[in-house]
């Protein structure tokens, strides 16, 4: 189902393509975010219109709202969405692990109250992989546990063994027609447990391999050190996904470092603060320099804001609150995500990534406040 | 530059074209409201897909922000909102004697301190008609004195005399190229002042004519008989037009009473409130009713929010705050007005608009909810 088509002679970077029943995707794939059954402020026409070929949905979100039986009687995720291409689900464990204040952890799952109004819910292997069925998602990842960047060594471990255990168990769920199912890798900072979590769930045979218990705060030397320490264990000639990550440059890095799969919050949630990603860095569309520039976000840009709209606009429409200002810097973001895995995706072709990497990675300059951002929540 | 096509026999109803420098309008047409440079929510393709011809813009919000120096750099309202067609403004005197809460009302005009950061400003005929002439609007509203529902014969009259020294000012300042200029009819529901106030800006030659004065509070039998009370006085080779108005109902009454444009904030207003237009009244989305309901908004609409997504959907994306919900009801709202004006227009046309305006009515139900939202403010 995932086919190699190049490996590039720079680096571990990989082209392929990931077969779906609903479709194939081309990979390197950055994959929008849309948790709640919706990526925020874009609609489906528009994310067609930029690339998108996969997008994201979150189990315990949709979870809690609308519910399994509205999702249901909808006749799955996509019906209900209207989104007919293929969809990756995530199971649920990063959130009750974050989200979710008040939790017990029990041999087959996690007893925890609702971050919405405080009631009692359980959510294991067998429920998020009954949810994610249901839900009819073309991806659907194993239930982990997903430490903080803080744990210590002895929780690390817990939690690599509590997810290989859960691992197996979600192994033996049924599934979705043609449904595919990845394993979660953790094991945080620590390299001899990212190595033994990958080989124990290489040898379950799962679809896809994600890396996981990244993007939970961890600085960014100990991010590129968790997906090194882990990817050599990682099948050839199977989909590798980064979860939750990351900005521009580090998606560049990270495919460099052989991963295919990326979703990511960041486009459409600095958006809403005003924040723009052009390729050389983050820019603040809000900020009082644009009130009197004409230009798009960024030159050359063929996505519908940058083809409209102006930065002196633009910066009128959030400073005065209109909800287009951050609908346009959505729609420049996520195209700018995808624009870039396109790019990617041409140079590994080409035989020219090792060039795009280095420039790219020279270009972009990433500010502070986004990296900040990035490390709030997904 | 308006041409009357067609007189209904069964009503005041009138088919017509107005034609600007930038495009003909075919009336009855309803204009959606772009107060601050953007009708909230929605971009330009969505307005040109639903059939929007012309859009309001406010000198009063537009001069505070972003200010006339940044619009003028722009080259303009159309190229700074990337509009290129069809634009009327309105002259912000609405604003300044509904929005400006400190007031002080001189010969040529009012001094004001703006709503937002109390600064002290000057908005009289001279600077309104400067303002529009440099926002390049295809039709500019003269600067008149609105006064409130609740104000006594003594209030009433001094508005009139106000309004009509005012409208002589502004009939005497220069224009953008090819701009028209329209006239304001004051004098509540005091037949003869409206009487009075028509003749005399009739007299002075006006490209068209607003009723004002409406949508201020009054109750609908009120508003009706403010525009039996203008309109014959009104000639007939002029477009007519009725500031601030209303429901879908009151909106097919107001047809039959001769007016030929209408504005108003009500279809995306009560949109961010996740209320939507139907033909048979307005609808809670919102509402917990909606959450198995997998019918789109209205059976039959052809707009992007009913061909694409159920009720039960959008009412999960309400539910959630998600942007995408307010997006669709908003989409579908203004897209159930101008639906609705090229209804009219095509009974106008067959000559079965008495029969077209009955059925509507009497199927229309306005909720108490939303006459309340109308009379809140603009």
């Amino acid at each position: 189902m995932f086919e190699l088509l190049k490996t590039d002679s720079s680096s571990r970077a990989r082209l392929g393509r990931l077969h779906t029943t609903r479709g194939v995707i081309d990979t390197p794939v950055f994959m929008p975010v849309g948790t709640q059954g919706s990526v925020k402020a874009l609609d489906p026409r528009e994310l067609r219109e930029m690339g998108t070929q996969i997008i994201l949905g979150n189990t315990y979100h949709l979870h809690i709202r609308p519910g399994m039986d509205i999702i249901n009687a909808a006749g799955g995720l996509h019906r209900f969405i209207n989104w007919p291409h293929p969809i990756l689900t995530d199971s649920g464990g990063f959130q009750v692990f974050s989200l979710a204040k008040i939790r017990k952890i029990k041999p087959h799952g996690v007893e925890f109250r609702s971050h919405l109004d405080g009631s009692l819910l359980f959510l294991g292997p067998k429920e998020a992989m009954a949810i994610q069925r249901a839900l009819g998602s073309d991806i659907a990842m194993v239930f982990d546990d997903c430490p903080p960047h803080t744990a210590g060594p002895r929780e690390l471990r817990g939690a690599v063994d509590r997810t290989l255990l859960w691992a197996k168990e979600c192994r033996e769920q049924p599934r979705a027609s043609g449904q595919l199912v990845f394993g979660i890798v953790q094991g945080g900072a620590d390299a001899s447990l990212r190595e033994a979590c990958a080989r124990e769930l290489v040898a379950m045979d799962f679809d896809g391999y994600a890396i996981g218990g990244v993007s939970v705060g961890e600085p960014e030397p100990e991010l590129m050190k968790a997906v090194e320490t882990t990817e050599p264990f990682l099948p050839a000639h199977k989909a590798r996904y980064a979860m939750g990550l990351g900005t521009p440059a580090q998606l560049v890095e990270l495919v460099a470092r052989g991963v295919d799969m990326f979703d990511c919050v960041l486009p459409t949630r600095v958006a809403r603060n005003g924040t723009a990603f052009t390729t050389r860095g983050a820019v603040s569309v809000k900020a009082g320099f644009n009130k009197a520039d004409f230009r798009p976000i960024e030159e050359g840009c063929e996505c519908y804001a940058c083809k409209n709209f102006t930065r002196a606009y633009l910066r009128h429409l959030l400073n005065v609150n209109e909800i287009l200002g951050l609908r346009m810097v959505s729609v420049h973001n996520s195209h700018m995500y995808l624009k870039l895995m396109a790019d990617i995706r041409g140079a590994i072709a080409t035989g020219t990534f090792a060039e795009f990497r280095r420039e790219f990675v020279a270009n972009f300059v990433p500010s502070r406040k986004i990296l900040t951002a990035r490390e709030e929540s997904r």
